[in-house]
Order: C-alpha cells, then sequence, then structure tokens
C-alpha cells in the first residue's frame, strides 16, 4: 500500500456478539467472523476487501479471545490489535490511532470503520472516503463523520444533524472531478459520479423514537450514524486529551510500549483502569458542539445486518445488493434451488441453499437450517434459525427482540448456547 | 372375558396414517400407532383398553404392513386381521363381523370403534355402549350409532340428526337403574349415572359448511359423528347382502376360509375386486332412511386428535382430560418441566417434556422437539414439529392444513418423509 492524499489508515474496531442475531452469532463466534451472506467472505473480510484500495494501512482491533480467528481470516492483510478486554469503542480506536500516530506520524488520517456491515455500493464508499480524507486534513475540522442516508425511520440507529457545506477551500472536493477510486465500477458510458460534498455537522442524537425519527426523515436533515469516523490522527489524540486525558494518557503509554518488552506490563497496570465510553460521546459530540465536526452525506445501500429481518433483506435483494452485499444473486439464495431433490418452495421464501424448503402461505419466511428438510405451512414472515445445538424460531417483525432470549437462555444456565 | 348383555364384540379399523399430524405420523408410523400423549400407551393401545371392559373380543383390522407393529404392541389383548390393501372401512367392519358371526354366531353384537381417537370420560363411554348394544338387539333396529354431542361447530365432522327417543320397551333402558359398568369411577357419595337413552336418527350429513355446522349447534338436534357402530353380526351382514350384494358375498367367502388353509387363495382372488366404500355410504345412510338406525347421545369429551392444535389442546387440557387422554398431567406436559437445565418457558406454550423452550411471547405454542433447545420469541400459537428427518413449523390456526405438505412432499420426490 502507498500513502496517498485520499487515503487513509484504516482502523476497525471489531467487538459486540451481535446478540440480535442468535443463534447464528455468538459469543464465541461473533457476527463479524461470519459469512452470513454465503459470499464465501467472513464480514469481517468484506470489511477489510472494502477498505484496500483506500488504505494505507489496515488495524483490526479485536478482544484476545478473537485475535486467533481474525488472525486466521485475514492473514497478513491487517494488523491485529488484542485488547485484554472490551472497554468501549474510544479505547479501542485512541489505541489503534497513537500507534498510527507512532508509526506514521500526527498528520496521517485515520478512519473507524465496523467490522460487521455492508455496503452495497464500493464506488460511492470510496468517494465518500476520499471527501472525508480530504475534510479531515483541513485547520477548520477535527472529525469527520460519513452520515448515510436514511432509506426508513429506524430507531435502532443514532442520527447526525446535517448543517452547512463547508467553504471552499483546501478539502472541499465538489468542485473537482472524481478521483481515481470513484467511479470505477461505472459503465463506461456514464459519466465519472462526483464525490460528496462535506458539510458542518450540527450534533448527534441518539436513538430516537418513532415519532422522532419519522420527522428526521420527513425533514431530510439527518443521517444514520454508522460509526464512521475520520480524523487526523493527531487531532484526534489532542481531542483525546482534552476530553478524556487519562484515556489519552493511558493509551499514549501503552501506544508508546506497542511491541516492544513492556507491552504486557503497561497493558497489564492500564488497561483495566481506562474509561469505558464510545467515541460518540466521548468525542463527535463534545467537538460537534464546537462546530469541529464535519459529515459526509452518503447513500451506500447500507446495512448493519442487525437482526434476521435484516439479514433476509439482504438476501431478498439479490443481484441489487452489490459486491459485498449479495455475492451469488438469484436463485441460489432462495428455497430449495441447487438441486433436484427441492421442493415446492413457498413464493418468496429466502432460505440457506443447503436447506430444502417445502410448504406454501409463508411468504417472506427466512429459513437457515442446513441439510435440513423444512416444511412451512401459513407462517408469513416466520424466521426459522436451526444451527443444530439450538432453534430458534420468531417473525422477521420480532427478530430484533431476539437479544432478550439470549438474556434467558444465559438466565436460565444456558449461556453456553449463547 | 365373558358375554353379557351388556358386552359387544369390538371392532377396530387401524387405518390411515393421519397424514395432518405430519411429521409426526407417517406412512410407516401411522397415528394409531404413535404415543402421542406421553401416556405409556398408544392410541391403539388406549383403544384397546377402553375396549376390554365392554368386550367379549377384540378385532382389530389393519394393512397387513403394519401387522407386526400391532402384533407388537397388542399381544394376545385382540384378535389381528390384516387387509391385503386398503378397500375402506365397510370391507374392514364387515370382514369382522363375518368372522364374529361364524365364530360367535349371528346374535353376537358387534361394535366399530377407531384405532385413534380419546375418550377422556370412559365411565360414559361405557354407559353408551351398554345403550347402544340393548338398542342393537331390538327388532325394530338394525344399526346403532353412538353420537357426540358436539363442543364447537366442527365442518371436519360429519353430523347424525336426531329424532324420537325409541319407544320404551325391549332394549330401552332409561328407566333402569345403572348397571355395574356405570358409575364405576364415580365417588361414592355421587347417584349413579343414568344410562343414556337411545333415539331413532334421522339421517346422516356430509362435513357441513361453516353455517351449517353453526346452525347444527344452535338447533342442538345434531351429533358428532365419530364412526362407532353397534350391530347385531347378523343383522350388519343381512343389510349389507341387500345393499352390496358383491361385497357381502365376497367378505362371507373370506370369512368362512380365515384361519384355513385355503384363505389366502380365496383372500388373494376376492379381495382385490370387492367395493371400496365406507360404512357411512354402504349402510348407515340407507337404513337411516328406513327409519331403522337409532343413535345415542354421548358426551365423552372425546377426540380424534386430527391434527397438531388438536393434540395441542389435549395436552393443555391436562389433569381434565380423562384416564386415556393425559396419563401424566400438569407441569410435566408444559415447557422446559422436568430439569434444573430448564429456561424460562413463554406462558402457556405446550411442548414435549423432552424439550427445553426459552423465549416470550408465544401464548398457545406447540412445540414437540425432543432433546432440543427451542427458543420462540413473539410466535403465539405457533407449531414447531422436529422429528430430526424432518421440521414442521406452522401454526394451530393453519394445522389442519398439513396435509397439504405431505402431498407437496411426494410430488417433490420426497416421500420417504411422508
Amino acid at each position: 500500500m502507498s500513502a496517498g492524499p485520499d487515503r487513509l489508515h484504516a482502523i476497525v474496531p471489531a467487538g459486540g456478539a451481535g446478540t440480535r442475531l442468535w443463534p447464528l452469532s455468538r459469543r464465541a463466534r461473533p457476527k463479524f467472523l461470519l459469512d452470513l451472506t454465503g459470499s464465501g467472505r467472513s464480514l469481517l473480510q468484506g470489511t477489510v476487501d472494502r477498505l484496500a484500495p483506500v488504505s494505507d494501512s489496515i488495524t483490526v482491533v479485536t478482544g484476545r479471545v478473537h485475535a486467533s480467528a481474525v488472525a486466521d481470516q485475514l492473514g497478513t492483510d491487517a494488523r491485529i490489535v488484542p485488547e485484554p478486554g472490551p472497554k468501549d469503542s474510544m479505547a479501542a480506536i485512541g489505541l489503534a490511532a497513537a500507534i498510527i500516530a507512532r508509526d506514521h506520524g500526527s498528520d496521517a488520517v485515520v478512519g473507524s470503520f465496523a467490522a460487521d456491515h455492508l455496503i452495497g455500493d464500493r464506488p460511492a464508499f470510496e468517494r465518500a472516503v476520499a471527501t472525508a480524507v480530504a475534510a479531515a486534513r483541513r485547520d477548520d475540522v477535527t472529525l469527520v463523520t460519513i452520515g448515510l442516508t436514511p432509506t426508513h425511520p429506524a430507531t435502532g440507529f443514532g442520527y447526525i444533524a446535517v448543517g452547512a457545506p463547508l467553504d471552499p477551500g483546501e478539502g472541499t472536493t465538489s468542485d473537482r472531478p472524481a478521483g481515481p477510486a470513484a467511479g470505477v465500477d461505472d459503465p463506461p458510458e456514464a459519466p465519472p459520479a462526483a464525490r460528496p460534498v462535506a458539510h458542518r455537522a450540527d450534533g448527534f442524537q441518539e436513538k430516537p423514537d418513532a415519532e422522532t425519527a419519522t420527522a428526521y426523515l420527513a425533514g431530510g436533515r439527518h443521517l444514520w450514524n454508522a460509526g464512521m469516523f475520520v480524523a487526523r490522527a493527531g487531532a484526534l489524540l489532542d481531542a483525546l486529551r482534552t476530553e478524556h486525558p487519562d484515556l489519552h494518557d493511558g493509551l499514549q503509554a501503552i501506544a508508546t510500549a506497542w511491541g516492544s518488552a513492556e507491552e504486557g506490563a503497561i497493558l497489564a497496570a492500564t488497561w483495566p483502569h481506562l474509561t469505558a465510553i464510545a467515541i460518540d460521546h466521548a468525542l463527535a459530540e463534545p467537538l460537534a458542539a464546537r462546530g469541529r465536526v464535519a459529515v459526509v452525506p452518503a447513500d451506500l445501500r447500507w446495512t448493519d445486518i442487525g437482526d434476521a429481518d435484516s439479514l433476509a433483506t439482504v438476501l431478498e435483494s439479490g443481484a441489487d445488493a452489490g459486491p459485498d452485499a449479495i455475492p451469488d444473486a438469484g436463485a441460489g439464495t432462495h428455497a430449495g434451488a441447487g438441486g433436484p431433490e427441492d421442493g415446492p418452495a413457498g413464493a418468496g421464501v429466502v432460505a440457506e441453499p443447503h436447506t430444502v424448503v417445502v410448504g406454501d402461505g409463508s411468504p417472506g419466511a427466512f429459513v437457515h437450517a442446513p441439510g435440513r428438510v423444512v416444511a412451512l405451512h401459513g407462517v408469513p414472515g416466520v424466521v426459522v434459525v436451526d444451527t443444530g445445538d439450538a432453534l430458534l424460531v420468531t417473525t422477521r417483525e420480532m427478530a430484533q427482540g431476539v437479544g432478550r432470549v439470549v438474556t434467558q437462555l444465559r438466565d436460565a444456565g444456558l449461556g453456553d448456547l449463547t
């Protein structure tokens, strides 16, 4: 990887089990390690694949318990920073940023991206990153976030209020032709897509209620916060020193010792005492209040595959979902396709390809039960996930509440299954 | 068994796979061979247990393919008559009646009872049989049926129209004290329950539409036809000779040779040509039209366990369902009961005792998945049946249509699973 003006040093915090996707996801087999879409690549691998063209380096911060699995999946594609224990996103991103600043200088631009999201429109993502990197180099900006055009009044995401466009000047790119990273996959006859324009972020809102979310969508001034933050490493660490000096100092101490003989001792002495806080609260909100945050609006065909409904929607969208959403589009992702034994699948049933589904009256159903014969009768929108050791039956409408099942299993002494 | 005035020779036609109970029931493992209620006795064994106190002999007529399984379950409790192939109920009952007439004389009273029904109130059943046997001995009656008090406007059963009470006289029992078979299980302080009064049957109606069924229930003059027919063997065979002489003659020829060296040859030459017809159409309807049928109204807490909804209702009713419905009543039949690993079962979930069910928001759900951990979330009334080789998901409301799934499986080349 060679440094370039539009490129960054990517940070991928890989944590969180994804309990709403139980029983597919487990503590020991978190969402980011899974190949949920049957692409042959896990969500983490897809994230690294997507970041490679825009990155000078990729650093994955993950729990020690997952470090070897992550290394198995990524090989030499990324540096792995194992955390002794979960300390939320600020510690993970801050440690990686401090290591990057040590190795590449404080002017290196870093960007954090979740390990378990899907992005259907990669060229649009690359254009958004280029705009974000340029904005992060401006003197009047400390932190840049990429905000996603909302497609429905979601109550499960935070929102970003969009302000005025940044003044043209260094770092604004709206009047420049698309760079080489943009439009790579566009048909030759189409004009190159323009990079998006960075705006001032007026603020961050926590997950809203349904009424507020509907108003956000109608107003057109709010974007989803998907945790994509871009900044110069030095600016990010300076801001952290201001907001959370203890956390800053601890992370700097660890970063200084990283890779040396003292690493273990410093980690053991420091990590347990670090403040556990999300970067949204630690930096984004206070910096936005001081007018130091920019937001890059982007329409990326993004999803976090938060639950089985979301996964089913991705699988349903098939060929339209983009390169890292559905590599094997079409009939192959649908019920019963793939062999002479296939039964008359219910119309609109989405199933894992190695599942045979018969029955009818169950449009919109989602079945993941590899190697099994599953009969659905009159259960539209049902979700059936069979992992051998556990069987979940819910509906797509209710799937977002499956995390409660995980809690119940643990309360019932069945935590081994979670 | 010793002959008695209230006793009969019981005939149990054991056929039909019960496709609506798939995947619990299969062609090779039909409903009557299953212990659906966890009583330790199959439905067939329960039927024989229930008939023993009122019978001088019990003859089970079943397909050749099931004869050894039936023999394994019943031992010496019943004579088994294997049919070379299915010829509907008239041939099965007629052959057994002809064999009984040959062995016990034409005045022997026979009664046919399905192999796969449940009866919750055994004393009431015994009183109804006593009345039916007495009615069958009357000169003005050829055929007696026991009609069940309907509890809801079912469209899945035929109905019997009830006429005037039979004239008192030989065979009417309303003015007699209860016999020894009645009130056996009643508390000592309760007065002995009276035997029911036989009425003339004005006719038989096929399965009605919902409007007609509602009118039947409101009118109070219609009873469910559960296929319980009682008659003197000679009278039944005489009527068959009148209505279907070829069928009568074929069955008589077979019965004469039954157990002799000629049995096989006669069966092979005769059975394939017999008319396949139900006793309802062959005898009950034409005899009712001539005023020769009596009906004994009875409230037996009866069910045919037609589908998973019906099975769930039986299991829910627990202790109230009577001796051959739920032997192990109460918590043991409910989700998660039985061990320290049990999770917080959803309120009102009925599950096979060896299934652990967690989750919530699923009242009225029915789960049969022995040895599995099943999580339900927000699926009230769902039906989940896992037999290892197949997994069915439907709802209690839709369960009566599961026979269509069986058809689809066969059409899809998956008939081995049916």
